[in-house]
């Protein structure tokens, strides 16, 4: 079925919007092949695959576990709602299924790690659906930003996660309901302003986290937009600052100022296009005399990506399976951990929230 | 001695790297001449002369009192320590002299309060030395981020100011120094950052101020490097921030986000270039099929100014000036309310930083 014989079959579990994006990165990953798809509902799994444009060959399942009982699924991508990551998850594990799991991992760190430890006992490779770290302009930026000469020590990091959502979706969308993705904004989006912020600190979790004030919520009581502080021990002298939001204009801005350096990119999560990115560099820049200007405009950086970052990422999970059902490999701990670390810092972001937007020390 | 007759003559009461820069705007402006400068030092006035290329026809004095004697002297730019301010402003007033003040404009508003009484009843124009406010630039920004359609509301503003001080400057520069600039990086560079804020909001005063933790002060005590947080009354949902650091590289960024739009721009307080300015606006922007990408970049808005910043800035108070001087008018007070409302918010956020980073209420 699959082009290459060798690649790792995928299955979806869920037709939400973002499946077809990674239903087309399966397709575009040289190491990957979709298997199958399953819905609640086999009409809704059909029209899926009607729209999707998928192959003939794609087997369509009307229930998660007809999907996750075919032996011949090798790994599932899950975009389910939130509050169903667990059950599903951990079911995925016991049938030996690497997972690819939508974000946010789970409802806080207790479930995820019930997830984590059914990857771990079952030997299943376990990563979140963040893309944009799979993105090579991701690996530029880290490699500048590490350089101690062009950057230093980074003293501030601003990251942010905004959409305008419409009335209705602010009334009734999944992504805001507390029955299904209790977590809201902070949770879909403010993964990612969490997620730039450890990635920045090279995965070193922070002391202390606080919600600052203005967070709103919906009828339901649901996150709609918050900003936080993070900081970490007193030796540490980085501040960050996230703000998240579905109440406003579409921003993914990730600024860094350094020692010696300072970065912007604007588009951290999804590029403007898909085949290149860029983002703004400066270093060592000072002023002309009578400070009438700068000695130094930004350099403007551009990575070519030849595949889009879902592809990227798909194609490194399926590398990760490959190597333990080629190898023998252990599963690549570095993707949970990521995860893990994530959910911690978002779970201290909550919990500063409904304290009342007080610190919450990790 | 004036190439126009009915210019506008300054005095300049120091000697400060900044007053050879706002000398050449004295030059520069059409509605202004320098008539003369004053140091404590008649050799240190000599020699700043000299360095600046003035013309042999400026007086040089050796005390500042000599300069406010002077009749001739319509106004004073006075770039001294902020500790200097309260008594040589007060003074200025009383003789008469307009009096375009070097920021912070002093210690606290109390003291700030007691200059805008000198200028206010003895009827001469007051202006602190943000530049950034005249050029056009800033202008063509408000215009924008006014706009509800492409704009909107706005959700959050971040601005920064930061530039890498040596570690002479740190320990010695009158920046630092208790006695002399004891508002420190607060005065010096937080001073923009405040303002920017203040500007965004149309000069809407917070009800709420909150320095973050990691404030750095150097070992006399005095502030190196902090962030904030800036709230408004509940019903108002902006929050914004800032961080002002001299442990930095230079960075100067203004970036908000409105329910319709973005905007960035990186050198909002010396534009990179001197005749000619730009910033990044987007509105409206939304995702291309499958969130591939998005379906516009931003949009770089360039602004050309035929005189620097610092120059606009000379002729908008020499114009004020000529305003009272030839039509009877009464000083512009929107010059001293922009610079009041700055003190205050600068005045809670030293307060929040004493009271270790409580939220301060103004």
């Amino acid at each position: 079925m699959a082009e290459n014989p060798a690649a790792i079959r995928f299955g979806i579990t869920g037709c939400a919007d973002i499946a077809r994006k990674v239903a087309r990165a399966i397709k575009l990953a040289p190491n990957a092949t979709l298997y199958a798809i399953a819905s609640r509902s086999i009409d809704k799994a059909k029209k899926f695959a009607a729209d999707s444009g998928l192959s003939g060959a794609v087997k369509i399942y009307g229930s998660y576990d007809q999907l996750l009982d075919d032996p011949c699924v090798d790994a599932v991508y899950m975009p389910l709602p939130t509050s169903l990551h667990l059950h599903w998850s951990v079911l995925a594990a016991r049938k030996k299924k690497h997972l690819l799991l939508e974000k946010p991992t789970a409802l806080d760190v207790g479930e995820l790690d019930r997830i984590l430890e059914a990857c771990e006992s079952n030997g299943v490779q376990f990563m979140d659906g963040s893309m944009w770290l799979h993105h090579p302009r991701t690996a530029k930026l880290k490699d500048l930003v590490s350089d101690p000469k062009l950057f230093g020590q980074i003293d501030i990091i601003r990251s942010t996660s905004t959409m305008p959502g419409t009335q209705d979706f602010l009334e009734s969308n999944i992504r805001v309901n507390p029955n299904l993705d209790a977590l809201g904004a902070l949770g879909d989006i403010g993964w990612y302003c969490i997620g730039a912020i450890l990635w920045a600190k090279d995965y070193k979790l922070p002391t202390v986290v606080n919600a600052l004030p203005d967070v709103l919520k919906n009828s339901a009581g649901v996150i709609l937009s918050c900003s936080a502080s993070i900081h970490w021990e007193p030796a540490d002298k980085t501040v960050a600052t996230i703000h998240f939001s579905f109440l406003s204009h579409s921003s993914m801005d990730l600024a860094m100022t350094g020692s010696n350096g300072s970065m912007h990119c604007n588009d951290y999560i999804i590029p403007y296009q898909e085949n290149s990115a860029s983002f703004d560099f400066t270093s060592g820049a000072t002023f002309v005399e009578l400070h009438s200007g700068w000695d130094a405009k930004p350099g403007e950086v551009t990575v070519i990506s030849e595949l889009p970052q879902e592809a990227l990422m798909v194609q490194e999970f399926a590398r990760n399976a490959e190597d333990i059902r080629k190898f023998g490999k252990r599963p690549d701990s570095k993707w949970p951990e990521i995860s893990r670390k994530t959910q911690l810092v978002l779970d201290a972001v909550k919990k500063s929230i409904d304290l009342g937007c007080k610190p919450v020390k990790l």
